[in-house]
């Protein structure tokens, strides 16, 4: 990257300072306590990327949908479809259409990982177009065969210290399994994910339980042998290496149930009569169990909430899950976790962080919230905010209330395996810069924002996941 | 304006680079796809402005609803009452009163337009107060006479390219007529709003549908009849040049009726016995018609939504609609829109642009919607919002995840034609502005920055609506 | 202060002309309308301050919540408990844990209240720690024995010229009288603040009722009575010099009732017969009767909305009310307003001052309210909000739809006595900041922000607050 701008991402008036702080921790190892990546990346020694389409645009959901929101359809771009239909078979086409339309990325945060990875991994620095479309794709065709762009040798050229996967609570964690059997030196560590079993509306629910019967060992045939299985899972997840578990829902709604209700509802999903309302009830109830079993395994527990998943019945329909029609909508933590955090937020051994895509809640519940329960911390801006002008307003808006200490750090959260070094670029100098503000602005001195940017860059992370 | 400052609106640390960028645009003609002037300034070739109260007092809530919020009575800025009460006749102490309190300005948008206009028309660069004003005003009634300010020879002088205004269903547009007949070389389209006849609790609702069965020659007694009068006025708003519709609702509740349901409602509104429940779905349900409508005719459609009307009930009774007591409510996009976004934005060849005053769905709702349904764009920051620090928000919370590419440039949306020239030279500084701190940033190059300054500036504009 | 940084809080750009401009304002007397500090500090003329343990850390939530989040009991910061718990009885001990941890309030306006708190009153500039803690405590001590920093000199060298207290409806104002009686120069003035008898809800609200009987010589039986009772202690209060009362509620709901619903509702909470919903209506109610007195009274009425108090039931149990987990709601003024605003907000001799935790209204609902009603004024950035960060957001969101002369000036709204000239500072520095940044960019001239400071430091919260 030794050509990209030495003060980008800074503003004009911190470069200087801000690019000193940044050297302060431009090297340090990357932590990644959460995010998507595929360990069969790095469980099979062999593996490859594929063309460059299969290795920037089939899988990131982040580029296709700029490119489809401007009215290309997702079979130009090569995108499988899960309905049988057809889709664009020829990856060069596709990527020439990609090229074609590389401007809609001008000042996105897509378009400064594509930026980065282009000129690290492939000494790029010309703006994709649809002229060089094609001599680049030949150019990047080449160097990926090349064994130094294989997973396993870029996870140190990454210099990632720890990688976090996550995987569903039925899974049998095989592949981290093949990674510590090869004895390569890599740390992947799983994370336990128990979505699909504990939100009854999931698709294949029913599957999923006794798939989760299989992998537990316990038959799982009402509430108290579900909450069972669950336990085994964390114990096995924990023995693997993993340090948490990660819960998505669509509120922070967490009132606890009666075990007998929770029980009834249980089994009315067994017979396949769950309606929305108990669906939701459960999902509530079930972050509480989650909770107490953090309390007592020391799992740290995640928990995403905000998104609105597949809002396009017809690119769902035809393409399935993840394709960008994920829309955020409001979201309220200080009422609905109340229940929650009254029973266990404040056992200080416990760990409970945020993510969220509704940053009004940031000042007016997030930050308060984590400037008072023990439990409570707050993770990096996620998603459409993990970018500069969201890590910009997330300090502003977190930092004063809730206090640095308070907060997690910085995770990637991204199945986009080589973007992984210019996320963490622009979060460390996007920390660097608002701490440059203070010093400028005399509010800390620079002693302690060295400390500062030091504890975003790497300390925080690592202690709030136990890594 | 010479005598304005160079770089005004200009960031301190961005301003040499804003300044160069703002160069390359500032003198690029005007495109002014949406706003409220009134076509009879340009269908009369003798049309005067009148008084300089009459220009810029009596008809802009801008300005006297911040008079009034420090306790000036509306009756004496010489706002006539509709309700038959006594207001200020003299239009010399009407501006006597606005000019001593013109302080109250200071650092507000109405205050920039007031200065760049004061300065631009009249070469008036001292800020009005209680010693100038009558001097103020002698001079600006003399210039006032003179026809180079007179309507058309300021379209001109504004360097304008195309003006669109807003015109009920109803209209006959006979101004438009007008206007072609007479050979005159502006560019001035209708724009099809037909928020009094979709929306049942509008006052005189039955008379505004009396006369749209007149001018449509189709006779409304029943909900087809209704659909199908509304297809003609559209037919006939599009022979007159419309590229566009525009719909004003309380939300963005979308949800389809089926016909059967679409007619009962009708047939009881009719009948004079709606319901705000019924008046509520009926509204919603239209907004589906016209989108359908738009994907069959072309027409771009327009959506304002979130202004509580007439919030103050003693000031509608006395003066009416528009008089600076419409309050902003809070909005949800993510899910009362799906039925309508799901039904018709996955088609490329309809657009949808929305307009809306409550910011927190800029980066939570609106750029993920615009940022992935192909018909989905943003129009710029509205109403409140359409300044310096409501642009800069803007730009800042809705890029990054949107792309410049789906939002849809600037318009004026202003009544106050002589504020024209001041609101495109505040946006298109405030874009310079913008990308000069992106440029600064090395987060896009040089010369992406210039077309995106043109983008902004002019190109975006034209091309959401096909102007 | 000396040694602090003469450029400390501006923004780098911004900083040598908000500087000068802050200069011009730096001296001015400090008008403190609103805030908690307890009127003995002054009846008394012996009053001592007790250890630095007393002072600083045991009365102020902001500083020991930030030390709970991060799993430090209350008991070992020498926090009281109220249910007969033990507690640190060594405030050497508490203050030790203290200083080991007061890095974590980098960044926070409470980390820039202590900087600036023990420099000017110890002239201490070495940042608080574990080593540094037992030496510090011990200089501290001595200090606060010497006479000049006893409440009554330190009042004339803050050089406050009036501080407002707040005092319940039942107070009799004692000490208030007793710092009249005791011929002392210093202004202080008490607040009217009823919320204790006009919500149902409140704990002891019948023994509250009682205790308003006897101070008010009105025996509260029934609604009439009770409303009588309270005009009565409004009256009183403003003989003994009060100019203004102050409202809490959950939510800015503001539905007027019928006296006879009023009455009945009255009647069965004396019956202890009181449901929440009834409490809820009766507060809302109670904020429009309110508004009817300080329309005929004078007093101006403060409303502060959005805190969810004692969010934590375990911490309440044990220590009680303030404890630092008090935590903001969404709140909505647009609709929930109208009545009461409808009915008294036109009237340009009521003052109605509005304070909020939701910073989403700001933009969205208080600016325009306040750029509308007459009587509507927005406060200063309330609690967590009142910090540089919460400043700059409030200028920006608010002022160029409000208008800088529809706000309040500043108010600190603390206990915390020692950090009234350092919440000020911070407010006057940033207040210096936003002007020059308009006066940079050409906004505003010189001469009219150089009134614009002094209006902020100054003239706004005395008028608005007819001090």
């Amino acid at each position: 990257m030794s050509s990209l701008h030495p003060h980008r991402y800074f503003s004009a008036e911190n470069a200087p300072l801000a690019h000193e702080l940044y050297q302060t921790v431009a090297d340090l190892p990357l932590v990644c306590p959460h995010g998507h990546v595929d360990p069969r990346l790095f469980s099979d020694p062999d593996y490859r990327f594929g063309s460059p389409t299969e290795l920037f645009l089939i899988p990131d959901h982040y580029i296709f949908r700029m490119l489809y929101s401007q009215g290309i359809r997702l079979e130009e771009l090569a995108v499988p479809r899960q309905d049988g239909g057809a889709t664009e078979g020829d990856h060069r086409k596709a990527w020439q259409k990609f090229a074609e339309h590389y401007y809609l990325f001008r000042g996105t945060p897509t378009g400064i990982w594509l930026k980065e990875a282009f000129a690290d991994l492939f000494d790029l620095m010309e703006p994709l177009n649809g002229e060089n479309a094609q001599a680049v794709y030949d150019l990047m065709a080449e160097r990926l065969d090349s064994a130094d762009l294989h997973p396993r040798p870029l996870f140190d050229r990454f210099n990632i210290e720890v990688l976090c996967t996550t995987d569903a609570a039925t899974d049998t964690l095989e592949h981290h399994q093949a990674i510590r059997d090869s004895g390569w030196h890599g740390r992947i560590l799983p994370t336990f994910r128990p979505d699909a079993v504990v939100n009854l509306d999931t698709e294949n629910w029913r599957d999923n339980i006794d798939q989760l019967s299989d992998v537990s060992g316990v038959d799982v045939i009402d509430y108290p042998s579900f909450v069972q299985a669950l336990e085994q899972r964390r114990s096995f997840f924990k023995q693997m290496g993993a340090t948490a578990t990660d819960h998505a829902a669509l509120t922070a709604h967490s009132a606890r149930l009666s075990d007998a209700e929770a029980a009834r509802i249980f089994q009315a999903a067994l017979q396949g009569k769950i309606t929305a309302e108990s669906a939701t009830q459960f999902t509530a109830h079930m972050l509480n169990e989650m909770a107490r079993m953090s309390v007592e395994d020391g799992l740290v527990m995640q928990l995403h909430v905000g998104s609105y998943r597949n809002h396009n019945a017809d690119i769902f329909a035809k393409f399935g899950r993840d394709k960008g029609a994920d829309i955020p909508i409001t979201t309220e933590f200080t009422r609905n976790l109340r229940p929650l955090l009254n029973r266990y937020a404040n056992d200080p051994n416990f760990k409970l962080i945020f993510f969220n895509l509704d940053e009004t809640t940031y000042a007016r519940e997030l930050a308060p919230l984590a400037g008072h329960y023990p439990a409570v911390k707050l993770g990096p801006p996620w998603w459409f905010h993990d970018s500069l002008n969201g890590m910009r307003r997330y300090f502003d808006q977190v930092m004063e209330t809730a206090g640095l200490y308070n907060t997690a750090g910085f995770n990637d959260d991204t199945r986009a395996y080589p973007s992984i070094p210019a996320r963490h670029t622009v979060w460390r100098r996007a920390s660097a810069d608002w701490v440059a503000g203070l010093i400028s602005q005399h509010i800390v001195s620079e002693s302690e924002g060295a400390e500062m940017v030091q504890a975003l860059a790497y300390d925080l992370a690592k202690s709030a996941y136990n890594l």
